[in-house]
């Protein structure tokens, strides 16, 4: 009986905010930090000479200090009433601060970061401590009419941190990096309480002092946070095994101007609309996720690797469908196509290198020794019968290496005249084919049409029983506004997957730049749904304005 | 590229209302169809007369047509304006027609039924062919002041359809049987839409002449509904390998009074909040669902049974644990406690025979051979490895045989003076003992004081990584007003439950007997998020008064 007591789990807190290992923070005109930034090699800058014809030279990008930025417009008056409630080390006015804020990692925002002029940025960033500050600051800003911009790793690619001030002349960045603790492990129910400010990397380390791992790994989990995971829907590389961050979301607390909802009392229920999924993607449009209430496992035992190659992307589909409808998924399942496996962009270490032939998967299997045999044997069966012939381990752990540097290499290529930007999209198996040519030929004839010849690979990173995703990466040539070139083609895009049949988004989620596509996935009157439960909970309209909806 | 083609996809019906097998009707004051009404053995007499002191011979039961009945409030304008929407044959005021959807079948639904006097029913039965016809007839409604209660099987336990007319004079129960129908089977990505009128069995049928299952198999299957389904938030039997309903819902369309939404565009999306977790659990208070497109899988090659013994329910339920968290789930995983497995209450064809010792595991594997294999295999070495003992397929087999019987059994009981009903509720796998014992204890304490101590057995059905539910099933002798009897108890039993943790309900839904937990399900504000979707989608208040919220 000793296993299944309550009394196992801990109450207390792991980690005050002081004693969460530091969170890196990016640095304000790129991705990441200073030591992941890496030049193009002499490979890559021969591809781009013969394909788009630039010489891969980069220009230099402006100091910090020297940006001007858009003067705060925080009033004294509303300073100290910020100050009143989380104390004056935690409002900062600050330039660098400031400056961090000023918006994602969309290439359109690093373009605009990189262009001569001032910066916009939000008037001031705030450090609440906890849920009760982050209510007190909300309940404040409602009053008084301050826009809020919750903000975790600040990695969102489709604008979801930008500072859209819509009515208000006041915004503020609510920084919820203090929220950094664990706490409530049950080890037995494989469950844990995670503050919404911790970042990928913090949340591992804190649970894995436990034997515990989240299992959540998208390529910005370096950076990213609890918060900004669940708030916008993240997917991590390992959602085949572990599911995507929303499948884990046991229980959320949310801070909202009319006070907090606390949703989600059992692994499951059927006691009415489940309210998790209204917040579940909210991206700060409808309250603050302050803390989430997650799945957990013990470390894995075992990881087993197992690359693929197929002769096409049409075979190899059909064997991760055939795979995950068997109910024999791997941990990790993914499929480049022809283009990015030639290119051998899923190992990042060795692009332009010798590639594998047709298409590239990558499987991998974690858990207890006896099931990573049962299953990759099964998983084995199913993709050899698919047509697929095993590669061995050593592509497989060639990705796992690499997996979190892409956004780091479009700097470089974005530094180099090369306009390179992602987006992504989910389907039914049967229609995965008929949208995936639909967005090549939108995104090619778009940018082709501008004069600019583009390069468009793809591949599948989530599956499921009944479809998956599809992930495009593009490259062509910038013309000399690369803002407006990338518009188009984005436009193009949008409504082409829209047109087809895709969701606008499979795990970017919404922001400033899918708005657009939003009546099309729910209609006009889900709209209104979602205005009417913004009204309730925010009737000043603060919460994230010019975001979602 | 064949099999990942749009063009598989079926988009003509697979049935027109006609040509959907028929589906049976239950009887108006107990479970069922009268073929499947048995009267008790004499090895349960037996066991009533030495444990409860009642003879279990049977009273009576009033001949249908003997039955007074509320007279209709319809008034001739508003059966000429229903009319107009569906036409003449469609609207029916007949004795018959309302007396069956004149409630759901709880204990006190039954009890309420038996009982002298006059039944409440509906006004009218109204019969929509399709959608369309659904929204007018909720325009129509909203306009006039008619209350409408969407009626599916009539299988709701917690009051669901009972004819609970708020500040309404007029109510309707909306049949939605004739959207009786399968299209868009599209077996390459393992889906299909249903309309909301089918049966369990029918859409088994219909499905199955493709080839495929739903697997969806909860103890109402015979007569529950693909609407009831998804507006209670349903779970089958099978939910370990196939998920609950809610799992399984790929698309929503739903009639409101203020027009249509059509919600899910991908098997995931990140494009906000999920409404599709508004409408599913909503209970016809939010809208009308008329149509699902739900996940399907071929029929299963192979089923393997293997049935199990634990020493006690705390070695069982760590059992059960260990092989979902390790990922070896079976199709079909329960476990019946000391009290149910020494009964023999899990195999109804033996009840009070030769009983398992400990408690009695049944598990399932479903799917193509390899899989049942493989999957059977690392279950069994997870099982005995935590203390299983294997006995067999015959147990488990001959739980399958008798699952859907013990409703039956619970209308012999009341008619032989016992009191019979169940419970359900869920937790975290490290609150299970806890909670089983203080629902076991609410029950017996409550039951005990009124000098009727009762029997109270318990099974673990629905399993999940973090936790699992538990189902109750109470036995005592009837008092003289044994609505009061049971209304002390299961007050006794919801209040526990929430105290310690639980959800109130895992998958029999809210209705009217749980509403009044709902506030320490969602909060307060959880409540006002829920009337403002509802205010903004019926702001009549016509949908399902005095259910859900």
């Amino acid at each position: 009986m000793v296993d299944t007591q309550r009394a196992e789990a801990q109450s207390q807190p792991l980690a005050n905010p002081g004693d969460a290992p530091e969170a890196a923070s990016m640095v304000w005109d790129a991705w990441g930090i200073p030591a992941g930034q890496q030049p193009l090699s002499a490979q890559i800058r021969g591809l781009l000479a013969q394909v788009f014809g630039v010489s891969g030279d980069p220009v230099a990008r402006r100091d910090e200090g020297d940006v001007p930025l858009r003067e705060s417009a925080l009033t004294p008056a509303q300073r100290d009433g910020l100050v009143a409630v989380v104390g004056a080390a935690d409002v900062s006015v600050d330039h660098h601060d400031r400056l961090l804020r000023a918006g994602g990692k969309s290439t359109p925002d690093l373009l605009r970061r990189r262009a001569d002029g001032p910066q916009d940025a939000p008037d001031a960033v705030v450090f609440p401590a906890d849920h009760e500050q982050v209510l007190a600051v909300l309940e404040y800003c409602a009053t008084h009419e301050i826009a809020v911009v919750p903000f975790g790793g600040g990695t969102s690619v489709v604008g979801g941190v930008d500072p859209v001030r819509g009515r208000f002349a006041t915004l503020i960045a609510l920084d919820l990096r203090r929220l950094a603790w664990v706490r409530d492990v049950d080890p037995v129910s494989g469950t844990a309480t995670l503050g919404a400010g911790l970042t990928g990397p913090q949340a591992e380390e804190l649970l894995g002092a436990q034997g515990l791992s989240l299992g959540h790994f998208p390529q910005s989990f370096e950076f990213a946070s609890i918060g900004g995971f669940a708030a916008t829907r993240s997917s991590g590389q390992a959602s085949a095994g572990y599911g995507r961050f929303d499948d884990m979301v046991q229980r959320l607390k949310v801070a909202t101007p009319m006070g907090t909802l606390e949703l989600g009392r059992a692994p499951a229920s059927a006691a009415g609309p489940d309210l998790r999924e209204l917040f579940v993607g909210s991206e700060g449009a409808l309250g603050v996720i302050t803390e989430v209430t997650l799945r957990v496992h013990p470390k894995p035992e075992t990881v087993a690797y197992q690359a693929w190659s197929f002769p096409d992307f049409a075979t190899g589909a059909a064997a991760l469908r055939a795979v995950v409808q068997a109910g024999a998924a791997p941990t990790v399942l993914r499929l480049s196509d022809e283009a990015e496996t030639g290119l051998n962009l899923a190992r990042s270490g060795d692009i332009g290198g010798d590639a594998v032939t047709g298409c590239l998967a990558v499987t991998t299997f974690e858990g207890a020794e006896a099931h990573v045999v049962a299953r990759s044997a099964e998983a084995h069966a199913v993709l050899t019968a698919a047509g697929g012939t095993a590669l061995g381990a050593k592509p497989a752990q060639e990705w796992e290496h690499g997996r979190f540097k892409a956004p780091y290499m479009r700097d470089a290529l974005l530094d180099a005249g090369v306009l390179c930007e992602t987006l992504e999209t989910a389907t039914a198996w049967s229609n995965l084919a008929a949208l995936k040519a639909k967005v090549t030929a939108a995104l090619t004839d778009s940018l082709s049409a501008q004069g600019t010849p583009a390069l468009v690979m793809c591949h599948i990173s989530h599956t499921y029983p009944t479809g998956a995703s599809l992930y495009f990466t593009v490259v062509a040539k910038q013309l000399s506004d690369p803002l407006a070139q990338w518009s188009i083609a984005k436009q193009a895009a949008g409504d082409a997957i829209m047109a087809a049949g895709g969701t606008i988004t499979h795990h970017h989620a919404v922001g400033t730049d899918h708005r657009q596509w939003i009546p099309g996935e729910v209609g006009e009157l889900g709209v209104r749904v979602l205005r009417a439960v913004k009204k309730e909970l925010d009737p000043a309209g603060i919460l994230n304005p010019g975001k979602l909806i």
